[in-house]
């Protein structure tokens, strides 16, 4: 494979952006920010192996769930993504078609929302295929939602619904079976294809305050981020989580608190503010279809997180997250 | 390891820059950009095996360099380098405290640069480790030190000396044996740790026009990029390249032409100006104590890179570059 040929076919051929003032094909790019916004900048890396096998996903799917978990990130922190670069490490038992496909399926998700690729390396590896993607963003300034926001009385809120993607893990990996085609389609989907919240985040930065992560290593471990970070205790219902009509109707068969809880890449968006700014979220976000859902409330009477069944006595909630394909 | 641990030993203890709203330790990285300048950003992987061998070069020395290279992009862009970002997979042959030395070798380089870690993402692989940085700067708007900018009559100017760290390389990996213990401790260290040509590059793009490449991948393809892009001829007088003390003591003894054009990794800037301008880049060099050489010139009458030998007509230079450790 000839690198020069390869970036020229990866290469974007019309740019998003005017912003945009030099993308791909010199040293480094050049994009002219919004001089009334802050940027916002995250990196994710993905592995063949331990974030996804080759065997189970497409090299489409791989490439628009390794951008997806970046855009996710910018979504936590309120903001409205750009532009993406990529960095990929090929041995050499992928193919150039296989590569082409990792960079459409990026694409792919990329024009939902109309972000620019406009910087990348691509070098060899021995075994392991490894793509990281750095996402640059744009937020209002002095917007902040970050983990240290909670404070004692705030409402907690998830978006969306938990537990699907990790459900759709173990029916790929063979731990868990079953028969209805719809509801296994469904389930895989959510793993394969995660929906960044951005919209969601949007509204959730618009209100006064708000802490806000995305559910990427599991709801436990997210929750324990927040009350750690804020220094106050979280307390969840239960029997108040969302969770889909699909994984509902299978929710006597199996393991469903693990999914909620451990599994992770959801990339729904975990949060908590005041009780007057949870009136208004729950008005902007039922405006736009976006389903918000309280789960719980913050209390600076305890430290950690602790899970609440039947109204009764919290019980501690470990945060041990989701550990990929890890033994 | 301890992942949370492991990202708390590395994050900087203090900020250097009042702009960071929000460093590690958040799902993104915020920064205010300064509202008068265009962003500069770049990505570069260096890979276990290709990029470097773990036993010709100490894990601190992996991470200077790692950085380095993405400085000499920005450099090549005429910005000013700021923040930077590190994705490393990690194999279970590399101990916490080698890991721990690659983030001081970078934050030796960021230091002298007053730059700052905002972000990263740790992960583990199965067999060679991959570290990717993303380096975003600033530079004033307008000024565009590209590939494309050569123009017919342009002189063709290089910063410092070419070949030196090719002959560190050959040194390193026992293809050239040397006795003298200074010059190889020079060539050596001008191989792991180069130094990225900021302030040069700030000067060039100072000047009305220059086209401007970093030497990554060697001399020759760097200048066929210039001459690509922007659809010129160049012409080289190999006689005015300029080498270092070191490697004039040993040019007889060695195949020194190799090392100069396609050797790499130098990390010294390469461009054209018109003749008005070099008068000024020299003269504003100058008084900043950095060599820059002028080396050839821009002719439209040609397209290509040329190579002439004591004023004779010129040979194609052929662009083949630098492959690493690859047979």
């Amino acid at each position: 494979m000839d690198e020069f040929d390869f970036i020229n076919k990866i290469t974007p051929k019309k740019r998003n952006h005017p912003n945009i003032k030099m993308g791909i094909g010199d040293d480094a790019a050049i994009y002219r920010p919004d001089s009334e916004k802050d940027q916002v900048v995250c990196v994710d890396t993905m592995v063949e192996g331990v974030h996804f096998l080759k065997h189970l996903s497409t090299p489409y799917e791989i490439g628009y769930k390794a951008l997806a978990v970046n855009i996710s990130d910018i979504a936590a922190m309120g903001g409205v993504p750009l532009y993406y670069l990529v960095a990929i490490s090929i041995p050499n038992t992928w193919k150039e078609s296989e590569l082409i496909d990792i960079f459409q399926g990026m694409n792919e998700i990329a024009s939902h929302y109309n972000m620019s690729l406009i910087g990348g390396d691509t070098v060899s590896t021995s075994k392991d295929l490894v793509v990281t993607v750095t996402v640059i963003g744009e937020v209002e300034q002095n917007v902040r939602t970050l983990r240290s926001e909670a404070e004692d009385g705030d409402i907690v809120f998830v978006t969306g619904t938990v537990g699907d993607s990790s459900a759709g893990l173990d029916i790929l990996l063979g731990k868990y079976v079953i028969d209805d085609a719809s509801i296994k389609e469904y389930l895989i989907e959510r793993h394969k294809r995660p929906t960044p919240q951005v919209k969601a985040g949007r509204i959730i930065s618009s209100v006064k305050r708000a802490s806000l992560n995305d559910i990427s290593d599991g709801l436990a471990s997210e929750l324990h981020e927040i009350a750690e970070s804020s220094r106050v205790g979280i307390m969840i219902n239960e029997e108040d989580l969302p969770i889909s009509q699909e994984l509902s109707q299978i929710k006597q068969t199996c393991d469903i608190t693990k999914w909620m809880f451990y599994g992770g890449e959801d990339f729904e968006l975990v949060g908590t503010t005041s009780p007057e700014s949870w009136e208004q979220l729950k008005r902007l976000c039922n405006e736009q279809s976006i389903k918000i859902t309280k789960i719980g409330y913050v209390s600076k009477k305890y430290t950690g997180v602790f899970l609440m069944k039947n109204d009764k006595d919290g019980e501690p909630l470990h945060k041990s997250g989701f550990n990929h394909f890890k033994k």
